[in-house]
């Protein structure tokens, strides 16, 4: 039973708070009992795992909590990074909210079966409000690290003042053979070739106000935009708006693939 | 300028943190310039506004903040509530997280025509986090508070375990004189009367969890899920699931009615 504020690894949780702290160690904390299940539940061994009562008096964990919510169980884990694969995928450029991160992982998990890629700019996956926001989905899929470039697939940028609509985007994307080349040419920036249907799609996300940068615009084989209600907010949440296209990605692959 | 943390607006501004204030006032809080800037662009006039250096010093205002963000204005403003109307709206069951009752609140601003209707169990829409969290929409579309029985309209239940999936049902309900009966009596619990095509559609969501009381799901004319990948999470974030929701609603109406 640990009695010391001063105990190393009390010490070490506490540090990792700190992105400058994870990114040396290579280590993530995980707060209260759902997450630390979530870890075990995928396979995560943790390196330190301490309960309130069992391995250190509660006071002293409450003491090292990021999320202030007197957590009773606290583990500390080593970082995993997923190579960028998938049939879709998610890639967020510039999401400075932990909290929409997290919510972009839980939401790929349930939408997509590729990770999370982040781009520059993104807040760290593992800190704590992240991870908290992933609701466990960050151990079962990792996110991955990679320029847009450099991942295979077409790829689909969002934007707020876009050509065409989601769904329409989503369609020429993804319909190879269904639909007539025509159709793929009105729709899509570039014409994407049609002998690559069924080929991965990676759907990218920018911040909700600058939205994403004129490079990956140019550079997406379709851009497309959610139509917002006439009256309606500049944007929609990032990880919702994400979220959204996975959403209508997933129901045409499907449908259409 | 205001230079005592004795000062009644700041004391005020402190006390409305709490619910139990807010319900008494009918007063809320609004932090920083483009929150502030949302709500005179929505008509509302501050009963008290305070800026950084010019009506309050810096320190003192950074003492009130309820979001420790520093916030160099802070309005206060009387609470409203819409009455529950519209094409589409969206009524949250016991969602308990003020983050995810302000992102439907900002998503349904977006997304459809009426407010997001609160439920028993919902958190305050108007505490700092959800202010915060709807980004300015609270003061475009101000939530209403009504039993569920009481609110015209089909009700769509979003669930995670349900019959049919949810753009199978929205169609269903939403379909009207372009589809048969028989795939209004397959997918949907009830039947929905074919004259009302066009009628009001209300989207029901319940807590990540828990989700909606079996009384919501079997009074719901449909029920309907949002697909999981295999292997995926329990659940989605609730704004999340709501928001997904709303976009199939609004390109199925748009489409079909």
């Amino acid at each position: 039973m640990i009695t010391s504020r001063d105990n190393q690894q009390l010490r070490q949780i506490h540090k990792l708070r700190r992105k400058r702290e994870r990114d040396a160690s290579g280590l993530f904390v995980a707060e209260g009992e759902d997450l630390v299940a979530a870890a075990e539940a995928a396979g995560w061994a943790p390196e330190i795992l301490l309960r309130a009562g069992d391995d250190v008096e509660p006071e002293l964990l409450d003491r090292v909590s990021a999320l202030g919510s007197g957590s009773r169980v606290i583990g500390v884990y080593r970082q995993r990074w997923s190579e960028p694969r998938g049939a879709v995928s998610l890639y967020l450029h510039a999401i400075g909210d932990p909290g929409n991160v997290g919510t972009a992982i839980r939401a790929a998990h349930a939408l997509c079966d590729g990770p999370v890629i982040l781009g520059p700019g993104c807040a760290d996956p593992y800190g704590p409000k992240a991870v908290r926001a992933s609701m466990g989905s960050i151990f079962a899929r990792p996110p991955a690290r990679a320029p847009l470039a450099e991942i295979p697939g077409a790829k689909l940028a969002l934007d707020g003042g876009a050509e065409s609509t989601l769904a329409e985007a989503v369609a020429a994307l993804v319909a190879g053979a269904h639909e007539s080349m025509s159709t793929l040419r009105r729709n899509s920036r570039r014409n994407v070739d049609i002998d690559d249907a069924g080929a991965p799609v990676v759907l990218c996300v920018g911040a909700e106000r600058d939205g994403l940068p004129a490079a990956i615009l140019s550079a997406a084989d379709a851009v497309a935009r959610i139509p917002i209600a006439p009256g309606g907010p500049d944007s929609l949440n990032a990880a919702v708006a994400a979220a959204i296209g996975l959403y209508e990605l997933g129901n045409r692959m499907a449908a259409d693939v």
